[in-house]
């Protein structure tokens, strides 16, 4: 199995991008991630897509043929690969293995997701859930993560103060991001009094409906200095899978594929959580930033949100989280977002993150979750 | 790299299965092919599923997460893998390489479909299709294969009754496959006396609509014979894109993408089309049946018909096309065909085939496409 390096990356803006198709926005994507990685698009072997639902939203199925036609890549292999909102981080994944491999040497991985397409996000949203359990029975995503919320509320008296600073942090990162959805501060009592989507979860503690889409492109990590003087080695690509119902699960204030999937990639490293500089995490709800950083493994569990409190996760605590905004702030096109995480680390070790760089950024971890935690990707990067 | 073999098969029965839901379906394959290859569900590594739209069929997606979950195969990491109807076969090759890289050793790839749950499934089908160039032009499926047809018949004289022929050869050989949705002969005067659908297709041209799932376990040739006696290694693992939209072809009586997949496959398996001896192909209109015996190159290009006539492809023939009936009649849920064509495979290859036996087989090939030829994927298979 070869070492895996992602010599480029490249990200849209994200938002509610009234002006860009499905199939302009994933290929403004991969072609700025070809320039960064300085190759032709001749170059590449093999693409990966993460979409989580192009079928509902614009439809379209097939897409990565599409893409492949509509970019000239033919007659290269291509596949999209879903696992709803983690559909990102698969392709990542699934690019790195066929790379490890040896089927192909130099690989496009992207995501994709346009949203904005449809009245009602709601239902396709929803199809990430257990359509016969969950979805059909009327419950939607927030409702969902309300529970998990309310339940780590009762648990551990995590507030809803602390909930809302995720926001918070999130957003004051995202004004020194670009290419971010959101890029305006809120305040703590504007979280706390936005309008009420499922209690406790309020608007602004809730992800936006995204347009958007980026791409990484990645090579056997013994040839990347032919492309670049930066390459960024991958450490540990490692997944997990959960229950997709929450009342199959034991405890619904820890997400297991999320805990798994940190230990497999903290152990395919050699690391531990003190070896992460930055980390990009799953924050589609307030709660989940909390959920995250305790699963992960930087604070124990029910010391999430105090950690929060006390200001850790800012872009200059001891573990910045969500430099780039997060989902919350930068946006989240589901099937997009596991790659965004990746080119937001790529970035920030790169020394090319501009006004929100960690300083002496050595190892950087995304963490990227499909529905309320039925799969759970994580990768290590580093220098 | 490592080889990779396939120790067990399973497929449920294809048809219109009102009392199976999508994840019975599912669940049932699996199940099938883990007691085939004599390991527990507990042994599995990785899972690989390939399925076209169960976003528009049973509005669920994430179904990778929902299936682990129901089969109890969490915290494994799972995958969708999605390129039409060509899914399944990259399904299978998505396995192929996490074993081959050394990611996971035992692994399941499997492909379902569940396509009669909706009042009419058209307008999912054509989601493989361009959505903006041809389905929302009112193009349906079969009018695509159509206009393929049409046009073969006018470059190179193919005939109506050869066409026929296709679909009367794949109900004789379904009479002989339990599994098959269609096991019933029809006569070349049926076909072409059978309701109109898109000049010159006729309903018995086409490819029904099913339910169906199936399933494949793969592990590293070298410890292939630990679990089985009759392992089947594979040779080869080729895909290819292709234009998406017929109208950016040069030409549309050859679909590129099989040309591309089945060159490369020979050129993986140092072989040529001589050392094959049965294929299952992607017959899922009749005028396919004739294209793919030209593109994988056992016939000249524009001879294939007049092969078909003269009964080349028969069971007892040169090169026997779909011993199980093929996409015509032992039926066509689209992500769980290309991991049938495998099964259908394996089957004849351990001299497992029943009546519908081919003797003295060594090697066997699967062809699967997703839409008109914007996916294609060939796989290489032997004893």
């Amino acid at each position: 199995m070869r070492d895996v390096a992602i010599i480029g990356v490249s990200q849209t803006k994200f938002g509610e991008l009234w002006d860009d198709s499905f199939r302009d926005l994933i290929t403004d994507a991969g072609l700025g991630a070809i320039k960064d990685a300085g190759i032709e698009g001749g170059d590449l072997e093999a693409m990966y897509v993460g979409n989580m639902s192009a079928g509902l939203f614009v439809q379209q199925e097939h897409i990565a043929s599409l893409i492949a036609d509509h970019a000239g890549l033919t007659p290269i292999p291509c596949a999209r690969i879903e696992a709803a909102c983690a559909s990102g981080g698969l392709a990542l994944r699934n690019g790195i293995m066929a790379v490890a491999s040896g089927f192909h040497d130099i690989v496009i991985s992207a995501g994709v997701e346009k949203m904005t397409d449809v009245v009602d996000p709601t239902p396709a949203i929803a199809t990430a859930s257990d359509q016969e359990w969950e979805a059909q029975q009327g419950v939607t995503f927030p409702s969902l993560y309300a529970m998990m919320a309310r339940r780590h509320m009762h648990e551990f008296g995590t507030t809803r103060e602390q909930m809302a600073m995720v926001s918070v942090i999130n957003h004051k990162n995202a004004t020194k991001n670009p290419r971010a959805q959101y890029p305006m501060e809120v305040s703590i009592d504007q979280v706390m009094n936005s309008t009420m989507v499922a209690d406790p979860l309020r608007l602004l503690d809730c992800s936006p409906i995204s347009d958007g889409a980026a791409a990484a492109i990645l090579c056997p990590a013994e040839d990347a200095k032919k492309y670049t003087d930066t390459p960024i080695y991958v450490k540990a690509s490692a997944q997990s899978s959960g229950s997709l119902a929450l009342h199959d699960r034991k405890k619904i204030t820890t997400i297991d594929a999320t805990v798994n999937a940190a230990r497999k990639a903290f152990q395919m490293a050699d690391m531990t959580p003190k070896n992460i500089d930055m980390v990009e995490v799953h924050d589609c709800f307030s709660i989940n930033g909390i959920l995250a950083i305790e699963d992960i493994g930087f604070v124990e569990k029910g010391k999430g949100g105090q950690a929060i409190e006390d200001g850790m996760t800012q872009l200059d605590g001891e573990i910045p989280v969500n430099p780039s905004g997060g989902l919350k702030a930068r946006g989240h096109p589901l099937g997009a977002t596991g790659i965004a995480q990746a080119a937001e680390i790529v970035w920030q070790l790169r020394g090319e993150a501009g006004k929100r760089q960690i300083n002496n950024a050595e190892v950087g971890m995304t963490h990227n979750i499909g529905g309320t935690g039925g799969t759970a990707a994580v990768h290590i990067l580093s220098k």
